[in-house]
């Protein structure tokens, strides 16, 4: 990008405020065809109250839409702050210095014909950020279908989502590449009443991004809510700087992602680095920052409902009312699977709720009020028995079960529930199992108060559960480098790219990282020293920067008696003659245990430092039993960690096998992972596989192998 | 249950022939007052076309409906073969003998009070089951909602989704205990399009039960596909003969489960004998006749959609048309996740595709069509890319993806995506993302086709995936005794209940189950002989019938040296000399390898034999890798059987391992499985645990400990 004297460059944030609320707007190439989708955009911000001015430009038309059309952009009468430019590639790039010189900070380019179509409109694309760049001016898309915000009536995009009129205002806010995703997205969130804030469609974002742009709209008062949709990969920090400012302001972030990068990452090998792959710093973030998943795009509208329009839960207890003790049955079951807590409840609540309940009914969770309420009476059993759920104190979440509850006195019930949602600090939600038509005024009851209906327990669970805050979260630990890292950097320095244990041992005995006593043997002589002295049997390992599996490569030997360590030591350096050898490492053996492995990585050069543990061997390789996240870790923090793999059941006493020293397995863990902060941005990778816990009360844990690579020194 | 003096039993047939196409209905308590839901089935029955005769009987009326009314059951002017009784508990028994007298071969007891509300009810159930049997009557219920059958317009039932009308007539049927869950599903399916054979509540069933009636309805030509709730424990082989008989009549048979006892098997206790809980044969029968679950409501409802209207898939590879790449890409993840291949398409294909697709399209699988080619034109070349698409050979399934596609080209869209569906002999679905409210006209077109129409990809790839069938599935083996066992039933019938290694020694050799040398030594005098005779060290285990956990109860010596056996022998005899100890077994220690752990059961007395093989240790405790289905299996089976579980990735040559000898271990398992036909109906519960897997290729497998559980001889 070269930047030939035009010094002004716009700010993101400048460019965002002049994009989400422009003052005057240029629609170049605004088309007058009616059945155009580039008509749109003028259509709709004539029709939906858009207070700035526009200037239509179009040779052809003296007006559209009963507003001044212009011939050109150096014709217009007044500056604009924003373009919307909806002619073809190679024109759009020409008209950008026009733009600019009209005042314009950004410029939304809606044309396809660019990196989506292959080598040549990559180059193409490479040209307009260029030109944009040179006048200073910041870009969306292309190939995109524009942005929206209901607070200043701006609307400037051509989804369809929007030809049956504008949107109620309200607090969600998506954010996506994918205009159709957003288009139907907006068309779901208006059918179940969603209010909206804003909007946007990146496209090809050969300038601002999406994380960028959510990161500026989440500051926004309007946003409750956000969604996204994320295709590609996105940059970690950006990403974990979004997600930790939604969670500072308490606000909400829903993300659905093409899982593709995951399934890469199930098919791919199954050592360390290959399962923390990239997709592992972004499951990190969602992880300890509460960050909300969504399948699909039905499910991100559902989530995006109950977290626009509901408090959050206090815990995961749920109370399930129903009318039908087998969609009660159901209802438990999926939200037991979905991590929700089916609590018991108290006698004396349950002898309340008997009192309205019919004797065919329950009042054990969930709680059957039966049919029978709904018949010929009024609503007022049925809300005074979720109203009482709601109340009481073991109960964080309810779930209204209803079955084919139709009619008038559906829609009283749900006048009446809305009211009661309204009002209560606790989630509540609906799901009706009946056919829209035959439940029409009771969905309208809940929708127009704001409220939504799931068609299904199982979607119902699934948004409560996402209202749950999980308390298990591991917060980060600020990112500066501890004292400890100087002590260690003048080491750090010495070493070149692949470092093996022997050339380590420094570095794990000054972070205290435990490990059997070993000895680097380099020639013949030292090897009879050590056999003299010795008189238990050793493991020997060869130690070189070029040998990364020694394992696979035979260049480890277990259980080798004192008398053979000269022959046998003497073997592994011939065998490995070629690999440049520091030496062969002695190491006494340990006893049996569990194996641990754990793991430090970075992915990418710019990527978040991440640690891993898992249960050695098949665990990890198979069964992916592993559990990541941020490096450093503190020891507590290292102990929840470890308690998120099913292998830590082995380690708490399993069995008829005593626990092991877990503290100390999560002090090893922190001690490792401060790896993460002495080798700074060097970090690539460290395996201590295994770390052997066993039960002697005074090694209870040691790193019995070694591997660390480091990027280059910068510079060499 | 009595059957005192009346010699008429009704077979199940007979009476559900009089349920389902009754000549004459008596309706016991027909209601007089509109709003009782006791009105209803009169109601219907008059109002939707039933040409029997219909004799309501309520002393309070003349006529009801314009139908005669009747005083009393006696008062009848011809003979009845079915009773709708619509009155309280304890009247309906002393009514029964009346109803029997009338002819009535089957009762449906609307009623509640009974078995649900507790101990009395329970009586009350008792008492009604046996007064119907002693005057030959069959009963469907109490405390239930009746059953229909749209091909006889038969509609005994007061369930609130009729209340709209009758339903249309098509190959559906629903069998459940819950009305409730019953009449939500009608009233979804009513809603979709989606025609009713037939469908029955049975409530408590304290006389026919679910798995019978749905037995009955699948032999029924009107039905095509049935779909079950079921809530409770459910006879294992009535569950399979239905499954049996769907599968050989080409229906398919869906079933929505109440989780809660496969919840229960999961909490249990890890080994094999927990694992294989009471969801076990359930499963086993799912998986290998194709039994398709769901898991709510709507996804029973949209299964059973696609069931009655489309044809089954000859594989698995999808190819998904979409006008959206994020769409896109978003479905052919949650098909890959789902376990449809997104198959590559030829480059003939993605050629001619390109013709009918812009530029910044794909002709890639999934194929983005862009939005573009509805903007202003005909449909023309979308649904060309539709039918060429379903046309290529190298696809089995085609899932239409359409985001906000809307109006009139929408609707054209639907109507010749209709006509391409009927017409195409593999499966198309449509999901449509976007509000039904812009896509009315567009929805209908194919409802009233009778195709369905998604509203998320995710639910559209998941009803694709169930037209597939499962190539892996192992078709169980005729249940019938081979020649073996009466070779064994000698041996079968001296033992007693808890069969230990030693005892089973000859019934293993007999079976060629291999095994490593072993001597019962059972005095000191053997012990020191054999250690005379011996080099290396061996195990020494206790046999008693009384330890049945040897190793947890220290009962297991391993590496014992020869001059150590006789000490050892005598201690171990020592220790558990209050066991009364069959001896100790001396046992060749065999080489290192992987250790499996198969499992042959019987749950509960009358279940069917199952055999689990998974790998030991860790893997089968913590991460349930076990694989089930029936016992016995022969080789090829049992191999089948061994690659369902992850570790079998361990025995086909893992990493730098070798491959082992799949087919001695295959063999190996089907020997061992062959005891559920040996030890018959007094199987409870075989364990080998391990079975070791070595590279020894003199003996690649062999069983390093074995117990069997069989259940007292009868009599005994």
């Amino acid at each position: 990008m070269t930047t030939t004297g035009t010094p002004l460059i716009t700010s993101s944030t400048d460019a965002l405020d002049s994009l989400f609320s422009p003052q005057a707007i240029a629609i170049v190439g605004a088309s007058g065809r009616q059945s155009n989708l580039f008509a749109r955009p003028l259509q709709y911000l004539t029709a939906f109250g858009y207070k700035g001015a526009i200037y239509p430009i179009n040779p052809g038309y003296e007006s559209l839409h009963g507003v001044a059309c212009y011939p050109d952009v150096d014709a217009l009468p007044g500056p604009i702050d924003l373009a919307l430019v909806l002619i073809p590639a190679a024109r759009a790039i020409s008209l950008l210095p026009a733009i600019a010189r009209a005042g314009a900070k950004v410029a939304v380019i809606f044309a396809s014909g660019f990196s989506e179509t292959g080598e040549e409109g990559q180059a193409l694309q490479t040209k307009l950020t260029s030109v944009a760049a040179q006048h200073g001016i910041r870009l969306i898309g292309p190939n995109c279908q524009g942005a929206l915000n209901t607070a200043t009536h701006f609307y400037g995009t051509f989804t369809g989502a929007l030809e049956v009129g504008p949107l109620t205002p309200g607090g969600l806010t998506y954010v996506g590449q994918s205009g159709a995703v957003g288009g139907s997205i907006l068309s779901l969130a208006r059918e179940r009443g969603i209010g909206i804030a804003s909007w946007i469609s990146t496209g090809n974002q050969a300038d601002l991004k999406t994380v960028e742009i959510a990161r500026y709209l989440i500051e926004q008062d309007a946003t409750t809510t956000l969604a996204m949709y994320i295709e590609s990969a996105t940059g970690e920090r950006e990403f974990l700087d979004l997600a930790t400012r939604a969670q500072e302001l308490g606000k909400s972030l829903i993300v659905l992602r093409s899982a593709t990068s995951e399934a890469g990452a199930r098919a791919a090998a199954s050592h360390t680095g290959a399962i923390v792959g990239s997709a592992a710093a972004f499951n990190a973030v969602v992880r300890e920052y509460g960050v909300v998943l969504a399948d699909d795009i039905d499910e991100l509208v559902e989530l995006a409902h109950v977290h626009t329009t509901l408090p959050r839960a206090h815990g995961p207890a749920v109370a399930i009312v129903t009318t039908s003790g087998g969609v009660g049955s159901l209802a438990a079951d999926l939200a037991d699977s979905r991590g929700l807590d089916v609590v018991q409840l108290s006698e004396q609540a349950q002898n309340e709720l008997a009192a309205m309940i019919p004797a065919y009914g329950a009042t054990e969770n969930p709680i059957d009020v039966t049919a029978q309420v709904f018949n010929g009476k009024d609503v007022t059993e049925f809300i005074s028995v979720c109203k009482l759920t709601a109340a009481l104190p073991e109960v964080d979440v309810v779930l209204v079960a209803l079955t084919l509850i139709i009619g008038d006195q559906a829609e009283k019930a749900a006048t009446a529930l809305a009211g009661l949602i309204a009002l209560s600090d606790k989630p509540i939600v609906v799901a009706w199992c009946a056919a829209h038509a035959q439940t029409t005024a009771a969905r309208h009851a809940l929708r127009d108060a704001g409220f939504p209906v799931f068609d299904s327990v199982g979607s119902a669970t699934l948004a409560l559960r996402s209202l749950v805050s999980d308390n298990s979260t591991i917060t980060p630990n600020a990112p500066s480098t501890p004292t400890t890292a100087d002590d260690f950097a003048a080491l750090i320095d010495q070493y070149v790219e692949v470092v093996t244990e022997a050339a380590a041992a420094p570095l794990m005995d000054g972070l205290g990282i435990p490990r059997p006593t070993t000895h680097l043997i380099t020639d013949l002589q030292q090897a009879e020293d050590l056999a003299a002295t010795r008189s238990t049997p050793a493991v020997l390992k060869i130690q070189s920067p070029n040998v990364l599996h020694k394992t696979d490569r035979g260049g480890v030997l277990v259980g080798i008696e004192p008398a053979d360590l000269p022959r046998r030591t003497a073997q592994l350096l011939a065998m490995f003659a070629g690999d440049q050898p520091e030496g062969v490492l002695i190491q006494d053996l340990v006893g049996d245990g569990i194996e641990l492995i754990v793991g430090v990585t970075r992915s990418g050069d710019h990527g978040l430092p991440l640690i891993t543990v898992g249960l050695g061997g098949t665990a990890t390789e198979l069964y992916r039993d592993t559990a990541t996240t941020f490096a450093p870790v503190d020891r507590k923090q290292a102990k929840t960690l470890l308690l998120r793999t099913r292998a830590a059941a082995l380690l708490t006493g399993y069995r008829s096998t005593p626990a092991y020293d877990l503290d100390a397995v999560a002090e090893a863990i922190a001690q490792i992972s401060q790896l993460a902060v002495v080798a700074g941005d060097r970090l690539r990778e460290v395996e201590v596989n295994p770390l052997r816990v066993t039960h002697d009360p005074h090694r209870p844990v040691q790193a019995l192998d070694f591997m660390m690579i480091l990027a280059p020194k910068a510079g060499a």
